[in-house]
């Protein structure tokens, strides 16, 4: 049924229509699991089978599109499957965190040949951060012996709202210094090749749509709980970005209305009850006030970091198990919250904090159970990122792909 | 840009071009403010000048469509306007409320021909319910000396969460002994004319944006501030159900985890401490306190309303206006994480509550400049309802065209 959805009808008429069919063509063999044949192409499209062997045709010319090798075996003759041609170009996606950097370098159909993660600084001036990204970028295709002109495109993701046509951020909790620096323009100018920049959380929910637990998922949150906390929303199959590329900043929603006191500025935000800095105070507290803890050894108290309560936890530290649950109860209300407002097929919980898995996700899902819609709660499944720390460099490298061909299909 | 969207696709692909063609012409023509010209059809739409010509000039030999008599003065020839043929059949929308119902006979062009506004009691049995429903129906229509052949479409809207394919609702906190009750189907067996059923605060939404504060926006929320509490989300110009119909339903996010018992069985519910109920239980409580307020002037103490807060504080009572203020302050920490989390255009705060105006409004827009991130707060207007109570029934109204619509164009 159609609904009021004028702005919408907008993508058949930006396109040609045959490179509109090209580029359906191209997403279909891209998502569909197990691969899709000419055939269900045509079905799916509502084109004729000719009409989708003339475009299949020139994409298997043009070594975009091949023949997989291996079709399922059925009764009755075996259908070709078609998959993305891998050696078409390198892609690279980068998740730039506010403590650490990882970077991926995958082939065209997104096989990974190459994977570092670093600490990294995002509080350093961003000339500073972007020179390191290059030193990073530059050392793997060393390592993988390419040159950039290998590099087809680039995709970028940083933990704060996006202004997508500026490739900059606006007013980011995190990133200071960052607000309207050019991040795209300056890396495309190291790099001249196609750099896209996003948010990291709505990366993370595109590589846990395209490679990870959600997929096939219509309606998908992603929670990155990392130092800060950040929402990505699929939402009925698209990216909502919002107004102006800042939904999904749900690290600032208020939990404890006189709570303690968080980045941005007011108190009681989500970020400052259960981010990585609020796990990292709370142990440091502990540890001050002579809780029996082997966070207790950790030389000197101010660095304790919410990964060192996370690995604390997982050793059966019982004062580091208290804190992450905590941060799980109160993760536990808001993402309730969400859900109330969302309605979604399922919550992906990602990010360095969320590595620690079922300590967390437990007192979520119970808070879920009490405190969500039954109607709501009753559809919504609950998981850990199925790429670990990868969901957003791999969202990175969907995006980068994503442009390459939106281009492509243009030429 | 194209996202990975595959299943947005498929709007092109379940109709003909043609039809597809058509049907966003109607839309454009009901819904570019100040109407549209044939030559600014094809512009938009992508298509020839003749295309266009073909597809209205058939609209208007159908009686669909027809030419407006005035069009704007300009330099040169004067272009002809399209507009809807207001003749081609009546619509009737419907706003089922906890306490009230409001119902609306309009033309085909949306005039509103008939109003009421009448006390209702969504407690009881649906069934005893919809008879109510069918005798204003019923009254409605004799007024109007029609019959049930010249209603062409019937929109209801309900204060519950709507399974779209059924016409149900599903575990509906405020409309105790619906859930799963066939709205839909009893209400067509009852009158044999189209009929759709969908939420009230979306129904909002849908109201606002087509005639009222949010015309050409494309990212709206829709707060109905009534008994119940909910939202009504119109993201990227459509409107979101979530996957199951119930998002959006704000009322029951927590605000005050400690906070008093809501209908829904938690604690602490923006519905429980902002809602209608919650307003009338405090405007209840300071009248046994023995407080100095003109509500104490009401006869028993229990049939206190909202709608008699309201009054009084808009005739200057303090107490009555402290009440609606701190209602103003929860919503305020409510919407501002709708902000953070939506980062809409424009939130339109409608529903019987909201008519009391700035007062509400005043403390809601203070809370969410101080809570909310600065890149979602500085995009974003907030404003009451300009349709008043009518914001969901004229969303009926929207809806039931919308479904007329579709069916008209594939005939």
């Amino acid at each position: 049924m159609l609904e009021v959805q004028i702005r919408l009808y907008s993508p058949p008429f930006d396109f040609a229509l045959r490179n509109y069919h090209k580029r359906v063509c191209l997403d279909l063999i891209l998502f569909t699991p197990g691969g899709i044949s000419r055939a269900e192409l045509a079905r799916q499209i509502g084109l004729t089978r000719s009409a989708i062997t003339t475009i299949v045709n020139d994409m298997v010319e043009s070594g975009l599109v091949r023949e997989a090798e291996d079709g399922p075996v059925t009764i009755g003759r075996r259908p070709v499957l078609l998959e993305i041609n891998p050696s078409r170009g390198y892609l690279v996606g980068v998740d730039i965190g506010a403590t650490h950097l990882c970077l991926l370098v995958t082939d065209f159909a997104s096989h990974v040949k190459y994977e570092i993660e670093k600490p990294f600084d995002i509080s350093l001036p961003p000339a500073m951060c972007l020179e390191q990204v290059d030193q990073h970028f530059r050392n793997a295709l060393a390592e993988l012996h390419l040159s950039l002109e290998d590099v087809v495109g680039i995709g970028i993701g940083v933990p704060g709202p996006v202004v997508q046509d500026e490739g900059t951020v606006s007013y980011p909790p995190i990133m200071p210094g960052w607000d309207q620096y050019p991040i795209r323009k300056n890396l495309f100018n190291l790099w001249q090749r196609p750099v896209t920049v996003n948010n990291d959380a709505e990366l993370g929910a595109l590589g846990e749509w395209a490679h990870g637990a959600g997929r096939g998922e219509r309606n998908l949150l992603y929670i990155k709980v990392g130092t800060g906390i950040g929402a990505g929303l699929l939402l009925d199959g698209r990216i909502y970005r919002g107004a102006s590329g800042s939904a999904g900043e749900i690290g600032h929603i208020t939990i404890i209305s006189d709570g303690p006191l968080c980045t941005c500025g007011n108190y009681g935000c989500l970020e400052a009850v259960a981010g990585g800095y609020a796990i990292a105070r709370q142990a440091q507290e502990a540890v001050r006030l002579g809780r029996r803890t082997q966070l207790a050894a950790i030389e000197s108290v101010e660095r304790i970091t919410a990964r060192d309560v996370a690995s604390a936890a997982r050793r059966g530290d019982l004062v580091a198990q208290q804190i992450i649950m905590e941060a799980g109860n109160q993760l536990g209300i808001a993402i309730a919250s969400l859900i109330n407002m969302f309605n979604p097929g399922m919550v992906v919980v990602g990010g360095g904090v969320a590595q620690v898995g079922d300590l967390l996700l437990q007192p979520i899902r119970q808070v879920v159970q009490q405190r969500s819609l039954h109607s709501a709660a009753q559809v919504v499944r609950i998981n850990t990122a199925l790429l670990g720390r990868r969901s957003s460099s791999m969202g990175a490298v969907v995006q980068a792909l994503n442009t390459v061909l939106d281009q492509l299909v243009q030429d």
